[in-house]
């Protein structure tokens, strides 16, 4: 399976998460109690991979499955830098509103490929640095305030404490992302293997969030088992699937692509749920909407497009590699 | 002397075009006709070239000036333009607001690298391409219309003419651009005889309009030398000063650089006027201003940027020329 197909669909289902979101629930309030759906999805990514895993170990013996606790242990940390982000996520939207949280969000994509840079020892191009920077700029500009809308000047209005806890933030969620991918990289283990130690961990946090958040809120809605299924529609299923598979997604690509495809796919994603909304939910298209497309393939050519599809190259290389040839049958002719 | 300083000047210049233009006023109206301004700056550029192209002739009797009808006519090209530019212009606005000419008025960056590719036959790199179009995208990100200004909804609202006007001034403003440059170009020609020529067409049409505005108008106002230097300050004199001044370093670089760098120079003092007012007029600086500025640089960066400073090149064509080298080397060792 080639990357860019992943990468690919991956757009496609992210881009519908939000789609679904909105069409699950009733007059925009939630029948269900939405906290299920995550522990759910990671239900399903543990289960599928599990079958999985399976099927592969009585196709070929030989799957390779590192069992060591030493080894194991390592996949807990993608849960537990997760738990860190929420509570981050929660501590800075007490300073800043959600549309200036989203705005920081786009930070990620350039911390994304500092560390990307740093831990893995990617090299990246200038032009691919500015591709990066390029790509945050244009989902940032897809996102500013058209006039008329609501709650407007607070962008520059928030205390400092809300934007240093952003950019804390967008460091975490960029060391989740990079570390699953050492994760993922580090051997030659069956992928599903490494999906089901991934994913074991993520539904023991999940589950353990259900039953403190229960705790914390006193059993008032009963308890988390009890509103399981709850409320749940067709689209409230298709929420949960799509979750699931968007994650497994991404596992693929965290080992066989790398974290900048998977910042592609979602930065483009994130563009065509508003370009969908235009057309769903009758959104006003914006010329920033427009602008920051634009901006992002732009960026996306400048990342991916080989070198010599960018520049007059060949102009250069041509010369180089034939007068090279040229001394090379000259060679031949002397011996 | 070298084009980026030139360039850069003339990006400082026009910057301060706008603020001076704006504190020529009294209580945001213009005590003097503003109309009165090109014409003399026209005058002004007319005067110095008329005298450095004297003292160029005293110095070096063999100074390069065709004097030919057949030439000289072809001078008169770029006010025709100009003129029809004007009228264009004027239409258009009866069918869109000005903030909607102004961020249509982007496309002109398009259109001078569309015109200087086909006329001119200078090739530009994919990359250059995409940095064009993202200084066009940049310029227009920063004048996106920011939360709680007036008159929204306008941009995508007017008829369908008013953006095809808009179209065709795009398309004047970059021929009379790309036609000066061909014409600067065509010969070695001492440059302050090209600019005499230039600039006697230039007055003598700015002169018309003055003239032609006054029997319009009826003569409510008198005639134009009447109000010549009618409510003139000093900085109405500074205004007419930069604008000749700004004229004569187009044309310079049109003759030594090319449009491209024109149209950089002045894209990017259309920012700094934006910065500098924020810091004068207390401007609230905005996102997209912000986002405009980091877009802008990029495509300074890509258009401008020597290509093994954006890629990593050098693996590729070193490898190449290195292996060429090892070659030869051994060539010689044989010999």
């Amino acid at each position: 399976m080639q990357w860019y197909f992943v990468a690919l669909l991956l757009t496609f289902l992210t881009s519908s998460q939000g789609i679904l979101t909105t069409l699950s629930q009733s007059n925009g309030k939630y029948l269900y109690d939405y906290a299920t759906v995550p522990f759910l999805a990671e239900v399903f990514k543990l289960v599928l991979s599990g079958l999985l895993v399976w099927r592969e170990c009585q196709i070929s013996p030989s799957t390779r499955m590192t069992t060591e606790w030493k080894s194991v242990r390592l996949y807990v940390v993608p849960s537990i830098i997760y738990l860190i982000h929420n509570n981050v996520q929660f501590a800075t939207l007490t300073y800043v509103d959600a549309s200036t949280y989203q705005i920081m969000g786009n930070l990620k994509i350039v911390t994304t490929g500092i560390l990307f840079r740093l831990f893995l020892r990617r090299r990246l191009s200038n032009l691919q640095w500015m591709a990066i920077i390029l790509l945050a700029v244009g989902t940032t500009t897809s996102q500013v305030k058209g006039c008329g809308e609501a709650s407007c000047d607070s962008l520059f209005a928030a205390p400092i404490q809300g934007y240093m806890l952003g950019a804390v933030s967008a460091c975490l969620s960029a060391l989740a992302g990079v570390y699953t991918e050492f994760l993922m990289k580090k051997n030659n283990d069956s992928l599903y293997w490494q999906n089901v130690q991934l994913y074991t961990f993520g539904s023991i946090f999940n589950l353990a969030r259900l039953v403190l958040d229960d705790y914390r809120g006193g059993y008032e809605n009963g308890s988390w088992w009890q509103r399981l299924f709850n409320g749940y529609s067709i689209t409230t299923w298709m929420v949960v699937l799509n979750l699931g598979s968007t994650g497994l997604l991404v596992s693929w690509l965290m080992k066989y692509a790398d974290n900048i495809v998977k910042v592609y796919a979602t930065s483009m994603a994130m563009l065509l749920t508003m370009v969908w909304s235009v057309y769903l939910f009758s959104f006003k298209p914006t010329l920033q909407l427009f602008l920051g497309i634009i901006i992002c393939m732009m960026s996306l050519h400048m990342y991916f497009a080989p070198p010599n599809m960018l520049l007059d190259l060949p102009t250069q290389v041509r010369a180089a590699s034939e007068s090279l040839k040229e001394v090379t049958v000259e060679r031949r002719t002397d011996s």
